[in-house]
């Protein structure tokens, strides 16, 4: 059985959506048992239900204008903090939230822990691809700097990723530069290129652009966490800002940009869908010793419930537990 | 008389494009003076226009894939270094090229030069916000690394374009960073923001994220070249990629579908021209002694108007001539 403590009480729709999200994937998944922790009359409000799961009562919660530190630090007793401690204590294999993402970063990294030898865990999510197939990324802002050394770790994380959760035999691993020529960059990126094209255990395809992400030229790629939070941001920055300026130009049309539209639903929503990724499940914080997942604060129902069930698969491939493996072998050799 | 360099040989549809383009900005000012760079006899065939406006011949050019400073050096009679040498002879106020982006940095740092006490000139280009406004940005990529104190140039020299060719009187100066939160960043970014917050001449709003950039949250974007350069790419790749997403969506959505983008033909038109920034001009290598402007390698004859366009009003407001007393001024401030 995969436990799996869920903090219930985070983000825009908590409690609402996030008991929701269980309830879909209680009934989808028979070898998961969820802990809730939370307020229980809110959550027994939407609970329904009954079998492999809990709720742990507790009224404290992070706020998402908490100074994250400080409020893991202070409120021992907030709901995702528990959940981070039900980890850290055996009685949970993995924890998710929707809160506060700095704090439950804080939560990863003072509570559960780092993986042995691993430096700087890095925030890796899916972002979407033109064909649908998506790729991840990482660091996506967990840290303001990183070294080639961080940024080598990163590598190999997404590639036991994409192994493991996307089922990828070979992952083409690239890494986010200024150009694809092998010279290109800065002294960071061209001492990162030097060691993921030493290291015989990555499908190294060299840099890649951010220009052709969405065409899919990589399976993982690989960026400080300054500029990988700079391109996310922009990537959704720039889709929302389309289908504002899209929407609002329908609306100012008249009736018949308005037919227009109607006829053309399918593809506008099908537009909408491949960027809205959230099939994939949420941002994990890799490199902990065990899966600390963030679901988008204003997350449905339904991205819930695939963070469970992208959870769910990193708890079956015991992904973190090879890296665990894969990064005690690489101290020794260190020594 | 405003002379302007034009190097006709440049990008993916010279000169055709290129000499359109300079056609329609001698019909519509009668103030400046254009030289032609390139094959004559090709230049001639689309050249209707016949006062200010002269060819000199050159069968040499820097190719696309063409390395930028090798090229620069050593074609000395192409068309791209023939215009910048005119503008270092005085025999031109400015250059524009669509060819070769590293080659015309090089041809703008070697040959026409930098303003005085300006250390790394940076690339500025305008980019769209949804209320069509838009705003400037720099250093997108001439850059791989940048100090702190070349962010706080950048910081002036934008606030100077904005002023003088935007006509915006006290221009807004955010500093791209991973939050808004002042504390926010990597180490160069917390410097960049103490340089900024203390110089009084500059309108400081504090750190924006790339995610707000296209709502208009600043008129001047100041970033390290590499971060630059990945987000303008960004931002490219992923209008791109939703245009495609839906164009093939609408191909494969049936008559039905066709008939919706029909109907919203217009709305879709405003979409895509939101998008197209070409009206803003070029991007301008700035920080040099005179105005380097850059048309991008696809540009059709608008655009190559509209960036003719903007160097005349640079040369009419002396932006660049306001810079050397400026940082003259700063230089002996320093000593």
């Amino acid at each position: 059985m995969k436990k799996i403590a869920i903090d219930a009480m985070g983000g825009d729709n908590a409690p609402k959506a996030i008991v929701e999200g269980v309830n879909q994937a209680l009934a989808e998944f028979s070898d998961i048992e969820i802990q809730l922790y939370g307020d229980k009359e809110a959550i027994t409000k939407y609970l329904k239900a009954e079998k492999r799961v809990s709720i742990i009562h507790t009224a404290e919660k992070i706020a998402s204008d908490d100074e994250p530190v400080k409020a893991v630090r202070k409120k021992k007793q907030a709901s995702m903090v528990l959940g981070a401690q039900a980890v850290k204590d055996g009685k949970a294999n993995a924890v998710i939230s929707a809160g506060n993402t700095g704090a439950l970063l804080a939560a990863g990294l003072f509570v559960v822990g780092r993986i042995k030898n691993i430096d700087r865990p890095g925030l890796m999510s899916s972002l979407p691809t033109v064909d649908g197939k998506g790729f991840n990324m990482l660091d996506l802002g967990a840290n303001a700097e990183n070294t080639a050394h961080h940024l080598h770790q990163y590598a190999i994380l997404g590639s036991f990723y994409a192994k493991n959760v996307n089922g990828i035999a070979n992952p083409r691993i690239g890494l986010l530069n200024n150009g694809t020529e092998t010279t290109k960059g800065d002294p960071l990126r061209k001492e990162t290129f030097e060691l993921l094209a030493a290291d015989d255990s990555l499908h190294f395809i060299g840099n890649v652009e951010a220009r052709d992400l969405m065409d899919g030229v990589a399976d993982v790629v690989v960026a400080d966490g300054f500029t990988g939070n700079a391109v996310l941001k922009s990537i959704e920055g720039t889709a929302l800002g389309i289908m504002r300026q899209l929407k609002s130009s329908i609306q100012a049309g008249g009736l018949r940009a308005k037919l227009g539209a109607l006829l053309l639903k399918n593809s506008l929503y099908d537009m909408k869908n491949s960027l809205d990724y959230s099939g994939a499940g949420g941002a994990v914080l890799f490199g902990l010793k065990a899966p600390v997942v963030k679901c988008h604060g204003s997350s449905d129902a339904k991205s819930v419930y695939y963070t469970i069930k992208q959870v769910r698969t990193m708890l079956e491939t015991n992904v973190v537990g090879q890296l665990v493996d894969e990064f005690s072998k690489k101290g020794d050799a260190d020594d």
